[in-house]
């Protein structure tokens, strides 16, 4: 099959294995994948990943129990054992056993097949296009913010980093009632909030007065928590959802003379992003800047590194 | 009055200007006076301090309201406005026009005579002797973990760090029903605490499984948090309470994956920290290292930095 491999460097491979389905697993013929800047990091060295990549997409069953077949899905990227303490405890994302599509020990999406566990996934209705199915996944980690998260009303809240998750969590929290403010570096991702109706500023016209109640982190930069402990009000929450590769440098003493509460947010509930695309709350179709054909991964991977692309894809097969 | 200074550099000052009450303070002549880490940390430039030294304390009011005077007391550290929004919404601690005896904008308490707003005085009780009553501004911050975080008996609680604030903490989690460890280094401290009950480990001998359901950092050193990333469950929590001057370097993406809560935590209740001295619940005197008179306070830092020294008090004026 086609895929995208890393293996300490990043390269298309016409001839790579097709995926075989594990016990448990069905088999996905994949339509769109979307490039997140997890992938980016992982050519970095987060990870230690070596194999296909990509874990966002919409596709097709092709293999499977009959209750899947040719039907239209996405698929959560945990892949559990349902046995260990945490599955038995209700956190399943957490399995100390688990792989993770295209992060973790299981190749990913980013190719013509991706082996997907059933219980995974998730049927896409038809209200759905593909263009905005590929982004369930990542709508989904937006929504863990709120599910983290009390928002109430008189809240002042606000999000750090314009990028491609960035913008996923200002939509989101854009549906919730509080005072909700934006801020990043990128004028493109600045005005598409706007469009948006969601209040926009610019990181260097920000006082830091630490008043925000909740800062959401999405900046990808180990600055991003920096700035979120000069906005954060004392005793309030700062949500960590960046992940990049190596360490940041950080005087986390403010940390603990505010008392502040600093949330780690990773994956999220499929069925609420489903939902929301289904009302059409979020804008995604307006945020992808480029579509390659999977040949040309290498280049949509470098396309997805330029601060003037938000969403990038990889077209894989028709619907 | 003498007084230890710190200001570039740390002084004994037989000739140190009177202390002088502000509108809402009174003065407090100082029996007895603790050094705290953060008294270390200050002379390596953490807060930009200088002035007099000394946030512990116990000492009688000589001049101040009626009600006061000739009371035995110990004193809370934040001076606040009471009119501020913080201040306000109940977060006095927190006033965004505070000073901190003897750690941001007021003169402290290693001195014959503290200036002390007369709203952060606690009355010292009969049953509680001058060496356990130092004390009592750590073992409130001790009790602020419990504030903080709901403690069950189920629950997987390690503390690390066996310096004064951990021996601290170890104890106050002690009297909580939970299965309670104390993690640490200081052969004499880890001793001390088994003497007490509490099942202490080497670092060296604890495995990192990411099996604790809650952690508080009291290492005072940049490590502490990696070594608590590497304890701490997947949702679990890390109570931070260590200050330090300057950065640490970390790999915060741990935190992210596993979706950790990350609490800062500092000043606590007097109210439980003098109940639990009167019921006996901590061993404080069994801390006290060394007692040094405070003409020779400069030596005292000194030993207070050497980690064969658990506490080591300034004594000031004769009760």
């Amino acid at each position: 099959m086609r895929a995208l491999v890393f293996d300490k460097s990043l390269r298309f491979d016409a001839q790579y294995p097709d995926a075989k389905p594990a016990p448990g697993e069905c088999l996905v013929r994949v339509h769109l994948a979307g490039i997140c800047s997890t992938d980016i990091q992982i050519t970095r060295g987060y990870m230690g990943f070596s194999g296909v990549l990509g874990h966002e997409f919409v596709g097709t069953v092709v293999d499977g129990p009959d209750e899947w077949r040719s039907r239209r899905v996405a698929g959560e990227i945990n892949c559990v054992c349902g046995k260990c303490a945490l599955c038995q405890a209700g956190l399943a994302n957490h399995c100390r056993a688990r792989t993770v599509l295209g992060i973790a020990g299981h190749d990913g999406a980013f190719a013509d097949l991706v082996a997907v566990p059933v219980r995974n996934l998730h049927a896409v209705p038809d209200a759905i296009t593909d263009e905005e199915a590929v982004f369930i996944e990542p709508v989904a980690a937006a929504w863990q913010v709120v599910k983290q998260v009390r928002i109430e009303p008189r809240m002042q809240v606000a999000v750090i980093g314009t990028g491609r998750l960035g913008l996923l969590v200002a939509q989101v929290l854009g549906t919730q009632a509080c005072k909700l403010e934006v801020i990043g570096r990128n004028p493109t991702t600045l005005a598409l909030c706007e469009r948006r109706h969601l209040r926009a500023t610019h990181v260097d016209d920000v006082p830091r007065l630490n008043d925000r109640d909740v800062v959401v982190e999405c900046t990808g930069s180990p600055d991003g928590l920096a700035l979120a402990l000069q906005l954060v009000r004392p005793r309030g929450t700062i949500v960590l959802k960046s992940t990049y590769a190596g360490d940041a440098r950080i005087d986390l003493a403010p940390a603990v003379i505010h008392e502040i509460t600093i949330l780690g947010s990773r994956c999220g509930p499929f069925g609420d992003a489903i939902a929301s695309l289904v009302r059409r709350e979020l804008d995604v179709r307006g945020m992808i800047s480029k579509v390659f054909p999977i040949e040309r991964g290498v280049e949509a991977m470098a396309a997805a590194e330029d601060p003037a692309n938000v969403k990038v894809l990889l077209k894989v097969n028709a619907r």
